[in-house]
């Protein structure tokens, strides 16, 4: 096999009460890449549509990670690499992400699988630091493995699939807004209340129990995030009333996708989930902000390759 | 059935990551108590062994949990309580939750149980109040419904049962010193670091995770606490050096059991959690404070009737 084309789908980080930790991924959001093996060894970015973004491989998630990749494996041979964008940088879906993850799940494909997921998500870390300026794996773990991930810690790397209960839909808005990571951090606080680290701590514990036993009402019950969620959503205009309306209109329970400005909403059934688009749509179609609405599923199987 | 004898279990509280909110059952360890049926209405406590307790009812944990149940069911009869008490108060394995749980069981069974397991959390809480100053409900929901539960909130009262991986075993040591509620509340930050509450809750998520997936290395890496215990720990002497041993005896976990003084930790299988013991009684008879160690399996029963 020489060349390959797949999808690399957008995630949502954070996740209510799971703050730096947990994450799931979404399905028919994402981007496509094709890698295609060269005899020149090294990488090459040959094309890049969709978003401006830099083709020196130095300075490209996609393309740092692929260097992580090639210099554990060493290979006879060089890649070059073709990104079709489709998720906006900074729109807190995973668009970083995406492309790391995408790269070196597509490079391992090519080279016959000598790496697993979690050793494929140790490279992705490499080129994702690129973009957040930090180490971390939100959204590559749930790209790469699927369903809901668990990031237990980054150093040593220990990521925990949780069970994704059937009927589970995800509503994403995405205003069209900046918010730079630096003010995203910057807006947390350094030390917080016990008694909400407890309530959210609770919530935690609750949700992974929900998720495993399949509890619609636990999972609703168990989605608050009380400890970023009043700092963030500030960030994001008509927050407050996106989140009422979506919770009106049956979600069991909406927080902010990442840092921001996307906002998620998971629903029981698509019936529900598409109530919560045209909720949300409402809201925001009243502002003069642009934004994107989408609905789908729980993608519990990560990267999927399109051809080969 | 005018008479029922019951064993009422101690239990753990906090459990490492899960401060306020997680517990666990403890088997063979327990108060017993009968009570019987009276054509008088009221409550009488008519004996009280191993500890002294007021036997006056509305100063007696039991005794309030009863007036609780008999407030809401008034019933056309009264009780006696006797109560054997052999779980010393302020161990910190839930004695007076043992009081309070079995009394309530125990009136439930007479009157062929009007109640759920809910409810008579519900009522034991207004007695445990009383021992506390506070109503929670750490120790009150393993004694009922058995094996791991996690509060997830009191008002409105939300109990989750977590399953109990079967091979899954506690040792305790219980040093005879006072810690002092108050003091054991006054020792806590009232803030503490977004960091810090960022781990506890992964922690938290991976050992509800770990229990769900009789996965014993992970409930092991999951059983930390970096909030609580290193504040409390320094109430408890030779906390560390009982942790240390008890870790490199084989235990899964260690920590604190409740707020003290008792410490416990979790082993897979009972050969481990005997050596555990013996490591502990190795770090505690070398000093001159009296202690007792106990090993048993988790109690997935919670109270039990032993006859009627």
């Amino acid at each position: 096999m020489n060349e390959i084309r797949i999808f690399s789908p957008a995630t949502v980080a954070n996740v209510a009460c799971g703050f730096d930790v947990l994450g799931f991924c979404l399905d028919h959001i994402g981007d496509e890449m094709v890698v295609r093996k060269t005899d020149k060894k090294g990488v090459v970015i040959t094309k890049i549509e969709g978003f401006d973004l830099p083709f020196e491989v130095g300075k490209n998630v996609a393309g740092v990670s692929a260097l992580a990749l090639i210099a554990d494996a060493n290979p006879d041979c060089g890649f070059e690499i073709e990104i079709y964008k489709k998720i906006k940088p900074g729109s807190g879906i995973g668009s970083s992400a995406a492309s790391a993850a995408g790269c070196v799940f597509a490079i391992n494909e090519l080279l016959e699988r000598p790496y697993n997921k979690m050793q494929l998500t140790y490279f992705a870390i490499k080129g994702e630091a690129i973009a957040s300026k930090c180490e971390h794996a939100d959204n590559l773990a749930p790209a790469i493995f699927g369903g809901f991930t668990l990031v237990k810690s980054v150093n040593p790397l220990e990521i925990l699939q949780i069970p994704t209960p059937h009927d589970l839909f995800a509503t994403i808005i995405h205003p069209q807004i900046e918010i730079k990571t630096s003010e995203a951090r910057a807006i947390l606080p350094k030390e917080i209340p016990l008694q909400l680290a407890i309530t959210q701590w609770a919530n935690m514990g609750s949700l992974v129990h929900g998720l495993h036993s399949n509890d619609y009402g636990l999972i609703s019950k168990s989605l608050h995030d009380v400890v970023i969620e009043p700092y963030r959503s500030q960030l994001i205009p008509y927050f407050k009333e996106v989140k009422m309306a979506a919770l009106n209109a049956g979600a069991l329970g909406c927080g902010i996708s990442g840092s921001g400005p996307s906002i998620f909403s998971l629903s029981k059934g698509i019936k529900d989930a598409s109530n919560v688009e045209v909720a949300m749509n409402n809201v925001y179609r009243k502002t003069n902000i642009k934004f994107d609405t989408y609905v789908c599923k729980i993608n519990t199987k990560g990267i999927k390759i399109l051809n080969k």
